[in-house]
């Protein structure tokens, strides 16, 4: 187990670095601005039919690539007993192969760095943001679009020489993507590598500072680092613990690595899970795009009649950097900003999370821990007051209680400039009422130990989790 | 969580109560005895066609009771990566809704006590045996079998007043159950409660030293039993620790509650099972019954033209006790005993089981943990040496090495007179071969640690894990 420890230690420490052995943080934003300046982008709505290599399948039940690789967008009917509306038609995504999503480490004068990719995607508000080493489908890495395999890809495929630090099944968007997972990896290097110009070494500490800017650190990024824990009390350096004792802002840190003083234990929380997946039914069924209720389907689109929700539009993309690549896909566009929130609130001294549990179509087994609010379709802004439970505690907390509040993107492969405000928000000990049933307090110890195994946090919660300051 | 810790002391207390304040344990076996003297049961085989209540849909695609409830025999095609065979037919139960398997449990003296059912199953050898508080699909809760409710299935149904102890879904077996899961749930009450005739107080103690008769506890008490967890070393009370630390033969209880010494850390071991999850591929696609492949269907039976792995058989069930019931139904019937079986061995002075990552076709998520042997329908008697991983050092293991060896039951209400052999097996420090990629060495403390969470361990790891003696 000792080197259990060391693990957890190495991931605090790089997450306690402010600066690394390399670029400054604040050298980081003005070189991605530089790359960006250095690349064009053009995305251009395009008919169905004039989208290479995409077709509808004849029972039109999918719209899909022939190579029957990549992804499909799929039509479903969904029906649950949990929510408001029992019944519904949407498309998907459905994309049933399993994706890298991995970063490089490597010690530099003792501290974890991780190898981080300034990456293109069609869909990111400011095109480059930062990625993984590795994001990879198994469509990229089999060489399915007959380009070239992803840089560093023989350090994740042989796993006999890096040591694995993390390696976890995570889910996508239960909202979009139907069943979708990718596989989270973080591997340590030992030995020397060769760095392409499109990436920096960089702590924990510099990417999650890098977190409170607007659209810069990729949603791949935000998953993977969500899956680090950083150890517990009993683990952790002294020299750590006693430099949380006498620094009372270290309070989300402290609940992270806090073993004692949960309100609720972990076996109570597994049985309210448990009770939670008993009560609420989901069933999925394939439906044709062209019939979907409410849904339309004309040459550019499919859209919902009310024009809310998201759009999948086809689209033909050309990026040029060294050089040009051009090519066609569906991208999902959201009919509106969303809004992820965490409420957080001391109890028994100790910071504990909101959460909901909630059930999304998409989602492998009923339902996943999802914050406190999280509307990413709805138009919350226009919302009714109360319509949605703690949406106003969210949205007029005091500025002096909102502990993290920015806007992060969607992955930019797959939806169209959709970035959703990502916000934390402390409330004092008078905020004490009887939570709905599916909504349940815990503490970030308990969620790191929850996300650990599969399907049990969202990526809303993730991506809020990741980005969490420890320092 | 200084409730978590108590009511794992509750459990460990109660593992460690050779004997109760109620029916000593030898007596509990004369009792079911005499039980079993009281009833008649009668199974006979009869044809499909007379089957009241139960068809074959016009696609053929399933046998299923009129009312859409119970259960129902769906053909279905497997192909899979992972064994020898890509592809085959068989048929398998669908029973999508969640049953309870249930035990009150109540403190006497101090010690807590599970109310243990002596219950009839049409397809048990003995007929009686012992099972949880409470066995009920939703079929029976809701009443669709215009029975009588179950008893004692109000204490479940109100969870503000018991405590809950414990609250799970767990898997059913994968090769015959098309992702099916029960709800596992142990509540604690503190109130007066009338005891019916067929049901008595037993510690867990005493249940697990009734696991050691064949044929006497049921499954479903077994993977109920299996859920608790003992607490970790620094939790245990002092006094036990002491015992353990004079008792060298309690090793097997050392490695229930060590926290230290594993050989492969926990975050170790879900990178091996996310790696497994990727590189192992499961389809399963419904297919008529009356075409699956090397499979007849017949007037009275769904068999394999081999004779081999399991029949579905019709039959008529009729059960004399205080009164008489008769009904039908399809029942499972296997072609031979099976063997489950962990090797265990002392590794860093902990004892080790050695766990198999294993895809079978009704898993809910590819593959789940299962014993180091797992031939439930193979015929391993006459199997050619060396087939099967570790099945010669499980055969050939010297008595002295034997841990545990009993038959155990299959459950009773869909599978007729299955018993298994369940063997525990040490194997020396001279064992020391390189595993396959789907092998690897867990403490039981991780194998407890993984089984709390959804669809971890299979019900075959959690039959053998629940029959291990701490006392």
């Amino acid at each position: 187990m000792i080197g259990e420890y060391s693990v957890e230690e190495d991931f605090l420490n790089s997450a306690l670095n402010a600066e690394g052995s390399f670029i400054k943080t604040e050298d980081v934003i003005a070189w991605v601005e530089q790359e960006n300046a250095r690349i064009s982008v053009s995305v251009n709505q395009v008919r169905f039919k004039e989208m290479n290599s995409w077709n509808f399948t004849n029972n039109m039940f999918n719209l899909k690539h022939e190579s029957n690789g990549f992804f499909s967008i799929d039509g479903i009917n969904v029906s649950t007993n949990f929510g408001g509306i029992d019944s519904w038609d949407q498309p998907i995504i459905n994309q049933p192969e399993i994706g890298y999503l991995g970063f490089i480490t490597k010690k530099f004068n003792g501290v974890l760095h991780f190898l981080v990719q300034a990456k293109i995607e069609p869909g990111n508000i400011n095109y480059v943001q930062l990625s993984p080493t590795i994001q990879a489908t198994k469509s990229n890495y089999t060489k399915l679009h007959k380009g070239s395999v992803p840089k560093y890809l023989e350090y994740f495929r042989d796993r006999k020489k890096p040591k694995i630090l993390l390696d976890q099944l995570q889910s996508e968007q239960g909202a979009r993507f139907l069943r979708k997972r990718n596989r989270n990896i973080i591997i340590e290097l030992f030995e020397e590598i060769k760095v392409y110009d499109e990436f920096v070494w960089l702590t924990l500490g510099q990417i999650k500072t890098l977190m409170r800017e607007n659209n810069l650190v990729n949603m791949d990024t935000r998953t993977v680092i969500s899956g680090i824990k950083y150890g517990s009390e009993h683990t952790v350096r002294k020299d750590i613990m006693e430099y949380i004792k006498y620094h009372d802002n270290r309070e989300l840190l402290r609940s992270a690595i806090a073993e004692k003083g949960a309100l609720n234990s972990t076996r109570n929380i597994i049985a309210w899970i448990t009770e939670l997946k008993c009560r609420y039914t989901l069933n999925v069924t394939r439906k044709a795009v062209n019939s979907l209720e409410y849904w339309l389907l004309n040459d550019y689109e499919i859209k919902h009649e009310t024009g809310g929700y998201f759009k999948v539009i086809a689209t033909e993309v050309e990026i040029s950097n060294r050089e040009v690549s051009k090519w066609m896909q569906p991208l999902i566009q959201p009919a509106q900003e969303g809004l992820i929130a965490f409420v957080v609130k001391k109890i028994n001294g100790l910071l504990h999370f909101l959460v909901q549990a909630k059930v999304e179509c998409g989602n492998f087994d009923v339902l996943e821990l999802a914050p406190t609010v999280q509307c990413l379709t709805g138009n919350y802004q226009n919302s009714a007051t109360g319509s949605l439970p703690y949406l106003d505690t969210v949205l007029m907390a005091p500025k002096e209680q909102i502990l993290l509040d920015n806007l992060q993107s969607e992955e930019g492969g797959r939806f169209y400039r959709e970035q959703n405000r990502n916000m934390i928000v402390m409330v004092d000990e008078s905020f004490n009422e009887v939570l709905p049933p599916n909504y349940s307090w815990m503490t970030l110890n308990q969620l790191h130990t929850f996300l650990v195994y599969n399907n049990y946090l969202n990526i809303q919660s993730r991506s809020l989790i990741a980005s969490i300051p420890l320092l």
